[in-house]
């Protein structure tokens, strides 16, 4: 009989996730069945999306049911199998719940072979869902090519920083906007971009005129509100704007107006698209060969920000609405396999 | 010495057209030099867009300088030839002045063959702009499929009346979207709309959803604001939406909000796309030839609002603007030729 913690969804946020939002909740799970698995977490991904899981909005996945525990995005250690594709020992990833331990008849996860000389973090933190979000917005919705001038809000977080490392990799020129001297400095100093704009002391407009004078060719929006504004005016002809995140829009009662200078999308014929990354997880092998074989050569670099213990998880998740996270955000539910 | 009345643009509106925005201006044409000629126009088309290149907007093209004629789509014709492409007695069509006779060396000027059974008000009103800009929201940025659900603002207007038609033509079913009863009979009685949903009494939104409850395939937008909120909800995931104009920002001084329900382009995946029809001049041939047909086999209905006078064309412009046109507005600047 295994004891897990587990948090469940007891009320949906109005505007920010509250004390009485989830619950920290004690179970004994069942013993498995024909079919089912034993999955002990290692790792939690926090993402913004978590937030729309949690509201009853009519969005890409059902709501999270009250009562039920929250669905986040896991690693962990098959610890006892009755499913013949997650045998006994082997790594598991996908979307499972904030808990410790799950039994799971392998929906919505897939098997993770390891891989040699990358820790469970990095190969999680950057291939599970930030380094395929990445690619997917650049390639399969931005379609970037050679010599583009790619623009990225959020570009610090955990795809802002992939996002302009492998749009470098392509042989595009890339402007990171991030929040703070010290981010920034990480956006020219480690993640390779070749410029960094300050939102919280530049005139985000101004310098996209300034350091794209000739407009630009794709914008990577993680954030939505005054940056997106600032970025549609800053558009060259025929511009995409991919559609990653609106972070600014999910603390939300209210409905949140749209870019103020939407007419843009008119004057510059612009394309805005929007995407969800598990609409592409056939592309997903592909894309995260491409990433463990960057990292391993050393062209990618990222910051990962890991929490210890599932009981800061909540907290943690905050941290994404304010800015406060330092890298790809996870929490560590367990050791890693021995 | 040929006398003419053109109207010059004297200031920029800040809100509304007001009374000292334009100014009716008598002129004494000079004589033909070589590569010119004296276009006697005949129709002046009033579009949206007319707004715009009234503004110093960073926009499409350049704004109209203050003292110049007002920019104009018009049809003409050619009175006296130096041009070996416009010859005496031919019409000539394309970008222009508000102005009784113009000089001009062909620039945003094409030679327009006579449509046999056509009158001239028929195959401008029709075929100048609002009949390709119908086709090139609908093929080249829509994509429409058979079987599609197409919706329409404004659709009693000059590009929206024919949009429904043409999707219809191509196995769509249309939904169009007009303020007043007797503009919503038009789009079901004449227009041949499957719907009409008339914004002034019903409520949008539901009436959407209601009658495209799988969701809509192919929103074309005329409006923007609140119409565009309301389709944006009522998309099928991964749908598109066509920014063909967005009149209800175009008298505004102050920033617009973009649509509220913009986080819909991540959770429905949407495409959301602008294009302006002077980019597609390439396209024109085939698709003016289409309508042609189309209008001579009775397939084609459409309403033509035309005002005579070039002294009226400042008061009949701003019809549009409050919806006060029935049908595709042009004015009267001279008789049809003989």
């Amino acid at each position: 009989m295994t004891e897990t913690r587990t948090w469940v969804l007891k009320k949906r946020p109005t505007v920010d996730i509250e004390a009485d939002t989830l619950q920290l909740t004690e179970y004994t799970l069942p013993a498995l069945k024909d079919g089912e698995f034993l999955l002990r977490n290692i790792l939690l991904s926090l993402d913004a999306t978590n937030r729309i899981w949690m509201s009853d909005w009519d969005s890409y996945l059902p709501p999270v049911d009250l009562g039920a525990g929250m669905r986040g995005i896991v690693v962990g250690e098959v610890m006892e199998s009755r499913h013949k594709d997650f045998p006994k020992g082997g790594l598991a990833t996908g979307v499972s719940t904030w808990s410790e331990y799950v039994v799971s008849n392998g929906a919505g996860l897939q098997p993770l072979a390891a891989m040699p000389g990358l820790k469970t973090e990095d190969a999680f933190g950057v291939m599970a869902i930030a380094g395929p979000t990445a690619m997917i917005g650049l390639h399969d919705i931005g379609r970037i090519k050679k010599g583009d001038t790619v623009v990225v809000t959020a570009a610090a977080g955990a795809v802002g920083m992939l996002t302009g490392q492998i749009a470098r990799l392509h042989g595009c020129r890339t402007i990171g906007i991030a929040g703070g001297a010290e981010k920034c400095k990480w956006l020219t100093e480690e993640f390779g971009y070749d410029h960094a704009i300050d939102y919280k002391k530049e005139n985000v407009e101004a310098r996209l005129k300034a350091l794209a004078p000739d407009g630009v060719d794709v914008h990577f929006e993680n954030v939505g509100g005054a940056m997106l504004d600032a970025g549609l005016h800053a558009m060259k002809l025929g511009g995409t704007v991919v559609i990653c995140g609106l972070i600014a829009s999910y603390n939300s009662t209210e409905p949140v107006p749209g870019p103020y200078n939407f007419r843009e999308v008119i004057f510059k014929r612009l394309r805005i698209e929007g995407f969800v990354c598990l609409d592409y997880m056939a592309k997903y092998p592909e894309y995260q060969q491409q990433l463990g074989k960057w990292i391993l050569e050393g062209k990618l670099k990222y910051r990962l920000h890991v929490v210890d213990g599932i009981e800061h998880a909540v907290d943690t998740l905050k941290l994404l609405y304010s800015g406060g996270n330092h890298g790809k955000l996870m929490v560590r539910l367990g050791a890693d396999p021995k």
